[in-house]
């Protein structure tokens, strides 16, 4: 594999991009030249890089040493479809890893469009909770008033103090407390904190940073582009190419990511009940279709196909209303819709968008929640299907009670107080929407990732269950390694760029798509790139995240599904997860 | 290093000695001969290497694939002075790795004389609590009706059943609900559940066994001992060195370990407040002296010097009483008056006492629950010194409310339950009571050593601050390693005999205790061994432990202290951890 050329350096010094470096503990902010081992390098591939440069792997994620940073894609802020999404990246309190998490919303555009290439906090926060404005006067960090709100009230108050034009970052409650389980939310299009950074914790650490909120008030600067019209036909190919796509430009904007809920059960790879089985009864009453429907039927405050992000054509958001129209929160996405519907036995869907809407106020990761309810069920410590005793339980997370302390902190921190083994996690992340036993190049990305199991962190289920890019089959443990690979490079890639991981449905089946966006890439930044060279650089990205693990004391150990799945059959296939060691470690040998 | 030869082959017939093997999930257990690997192995060696041999490293601790493993020393049973200490080991639910804990009382001398080198716990417990009857006639796995029951209580239930010869082994209520903190109680000379294997949550295995207690009769049979004359005389000698030695001899008897309170205060090496002093302004009310003087004043059913097995001349143990005369439990040892004392600010050796009790009804390791509340305290959020709190929330660990579970899983999940980043432990463990920046060799005991941060891993301490067995400066990085090396060999060594570790006292001051040990070895086993033998017997058990640890994932990336004692000094003498990362690595290269 040849490695991925840089940008030109002309390019670079026309770009005047800069890092903007704030002491949480001084308050001192400052910009500062983007170094040039931050050429070329966008997203997830820079946060990464910054933590894997500037951070001690052995520091505490919460301590002093750690050091949380945002950045937005090397395609963020310029009129490339779906290109808005902005990485957030530090050694996660959840994995003890390297950790990335990107999201929807307006700040990734709105903070590529201000030439910051990354945002970056360290040392340890004072007593009082601060804001970070941002604007195209600078930076400051400032107190805040927003403390202690919910997300939805937090940025409700802040825009009424800055204006509807800005966009916002906030922490709620679980990140103030410092839940290994808290995300980080972006305000959407509608202006709601709908977008959620929001596996590996680092809500929590935004938290330890003391930093509530960040406010960022657009610029109205055009980025400057090598080659402007290159770019533009290149954008404008790409656009098409996602319109065109069945899923990418039919299926998520009128389903949502819940899209995927009847084929996954179809398949037997829907984890029910804690993964005792592999498909669930009540899957139609959680499905894309029926979420779209009833929407339309309420009418109302609900919408379906919102953008979460200005360009983004794929439109896979929407409005969730009550049955008096009111609406309840954003449209469940289908980790979510699992993670408290069959995981849990639940199949009320209004339940589970006010769950939903319950744990993006409390700013907490929806998976994890619904991995610790469900394992507690699996184990008799709750009923499964209470629902009462579950929206108590979520309750409790924003209120910090011992109980909510534990369900925020992570299905592996779950398990071990409650003294149980049979926890569905790697890395101390928890496994999502996807039964490894009957997915297995899935299974496959949840073992080797460096991010933990993510979901986003590499997606074989598109060839395994969706038909995209190959049909590698899902139960048999052949060609799953060299499937996964492909997907976990592809992620990394897309995660690099900006771009919405959905993009690379269109990416395995479609090369006008992957070559429109080479296109882009080259004309914005004079820069020599190829197909190839877009692997390379997706590879890159995974060997400095898999060397920091290493170096924090994650070993090659770590990369394994727990036992049971090897142990325990699932499903209407009777399916074991049986790809072996040797292909695990193969993965990501390059 | 040579390697150590292995005792004879005849003697190996003509011992006769078993593996019992009880299988939790069907009941059944079975006697087997001991195979070939075991022979010239027993205590921690034997422990451990079952769990290296027969353990799936990357198996749960909690898990079907978990084994609990109870093993005699090598010297168990005969008359040998303060040899009875019986060996647990497992794959460890609070640092994932080897864990061997050991524990003075009966049991250990009573197995060995039943001709047993170690009991092996395999598979999951079914719904129903049992317990395991050892006899002369052989075992069984019956349903007990001691669950649910503290440990003091089912003691007294079994007793009344299988009457006073009988020796017991008890988890309590901490143990039953698998909390990482459980401990395994066994009784002392007075039938009391005092002594306990403490350390790494081997209590939660044996809860995960469905296992509640274990019964043992003793046989009225002598051991073979291959030349018993020699032996006789060798035992003879140990015993007068022992007597002899100004520690092992007299002040252990005296002050019992609570004499070291004292001498670590003095050395501004004694933790206070969660790590931020190195002395404490009410050491004195919790010194030895403190304890012998309360102790005799207040008479009634209090007892100073007592020995907690046959045959130990040391008599480290008594009984403390309240200021009615009435027994409140055993007297506290060094690391539980620390914890509950200097570490959380309480200067009240009744309060201590009670908490001790509570702590070994429960079933719970009062190093780890000690640190839980110094760290909550450190963090504001309880208050240092709040007796009534503390007293409130040690007993919710009984109860099991969420926040009992969070004290009964350690310091680490505690942590991160509460987010809190200066978490004073090494591979999940917390650090006992010696201020690592202040007694740089246990430091390095407490980074490098396979077990953890536990206090009876390797006694660089020794050596450091009572001037036993050389007097390398507490205060110098210079020289730790080697020392620490020194001291974890040896250590390694006397838990595979099954001794106590106070005898190393002894070893490291006079070369006629250790030779006296060897000769014990030699002829019983009739075994040709010598000094050097003996240190590489510790290297081989810390080499197995070791390996098993990188096999189960734990990388040399774990052999380090927490940032915060590299970054804070502490103490009269403004001491930092400054032992290099090299000499960390060097320690355990054998």
């Amino acid at each position: 594999m040849e490695k991925c050329p840089l940008p030109s350096a002309e390019s670079k010094a026309k770009m005047r991009l800069s890092f903007l470096r704030v002491n949480a503990a001084t308050g001192y902010c400052a910009y500062e030249p983007a170094p040039d081992w931050a050429w070329g390098l966008g997203g997830r591939g820079l946060t990464s890089a910054v933590v894997a440069k500037e951070v001690d792997p052995l520091a505490h994620p919460l301590g002093p040493g750690a050091k949380l940073v945002f950045a937005p894609g090397l395609l963020g802020g310029t009129s490339c479809a779906s290109s808005g999404r902005l990485s957030v990246g530090a050694k996660s309190p959840l994995t003890y890893g390297v950790k990335e998490a990107n999201s929807g919303g307006q700040p990734g555009g709105h903070l590529a469009r201000l030439g910051i290439l990354a945002v970056i906090i360290e040392d340890l926060g004072s007593s009082e909770w601060r804001q970070l404005e941002i604007s195209p006067e600078g930076a400051k960090l400032a107190t805040t008033q927003v403390a202690g709100l919910d997300s939805y009230a937090a940025v409700e108050k802040l825009r009424e103090e800055f204006g509807p034009e800005c966009s916002f970052i906030v922490i709620g409650r679980a990140g103030e407390a410092r839940l290994a389980a808290a995300t980080i939310a972006m305000t959407d299009l509608d202006g709601h904190p709908t977008r959620h950074a929001g596996r590996g914790g680092l809500g929590a650490v935004m938290g330890s940073k003391g930093l509530k909120a960040i406010i960022i008030k657009p610029g109205h600067h055009q980025l400057p582009i090598a080659r402007a019209k290159d770019f533009q036909r290149a954008a404008k190919e790409f656009r098409e190419a996602l319109i065109n796509h069945p899923v990418c430009g039919h299926s998520l904007a009128e389903y949502g990511s819940a899209a995927m809920m009847g084929l996954f059960n179809e398949a037997g790879a829907l984890p029910t009940k804690y993964f005792t089985e592999g498909q669930f009864d009540k899957f139609e009453r959680l499905s894309g279709e029926t979420l779209n429907a009833l929407t339309k039927s309420r009418g109302g405050e609900g919408r379906v196909a919102r953008s979460c992000m200005s360009g983004c054509v794929m439109r896979c958001s929407g409005v969730f209303p009550d049955s008096a129209g009111q609406k309840v929160g954003k449209w469940p996405d289908y980790e979510t819709m699992w993670a408290f519907g069959p995981n849990a036995d639940i199949g009320d869907l209004d339940v589970v968008a006010r769950l939903n809407r319950l744990c993006d106020d409390i700013g907490v990761d929806t998976i994890e929640v619904g991995a610790c309810l469900a394992l507690l069920m699996e184990a008799g410590i709750i009923k499964y299907g209470d629902v009462q005793t579950v929206l108590k339980l979520v309750a409790e997370i924003g209120d910090g009670t011992p109980m909510g302390r534990i369900l925020g902190s992570g299905v592996a921190v779950c398990g071990r107080v409650y003294g149980l083994w049979r926890v569905a996690e790697v890395k101390g992340q928890a496994l999502p929407a996807f039964d490894p036993r009957s997915v297995k190049g899935q299974g496959v990305t949840f073992a080797t990732n460096p991010q933990g199991a993510d979901h986003t962190a590499g997606p074989s289920y598109a060839a395994n269950i969706l038909g995209l890019g190959g049909d590698v089959d899902p139960l048999s443990p052949e060609g799953q390694a060299e499937l996964s690979r492909r997907a976990q490079i592809t992620a990394a890639a897309v995660d690099t760029l900006g771009l919405c991981l959905f993009v690379s449905f269109a990416f395995f089946e479609s090369p006008k798509a992957l070559d429109a966006v080479v296109e882009m890439l080259s004309a914005r930044f004079d820069w020599p790139l190829t197909r190839q060279n877009l692997e390379a650089l997706g590879q890159k990205v995974l060997s400095l995240e898999l060397d920091f693990n290493r170096r924090a004391g994650l070993s090659e150990a770590t990369d394994r599904l727990p036992e049971f799945f090897s142990q325990e059959s699932v499903g209407p296939h009777k399916a074991k997860f049986d790809v072996s060691a040797q292909d695990l470690e193969w993965t990501l040998k390059f």
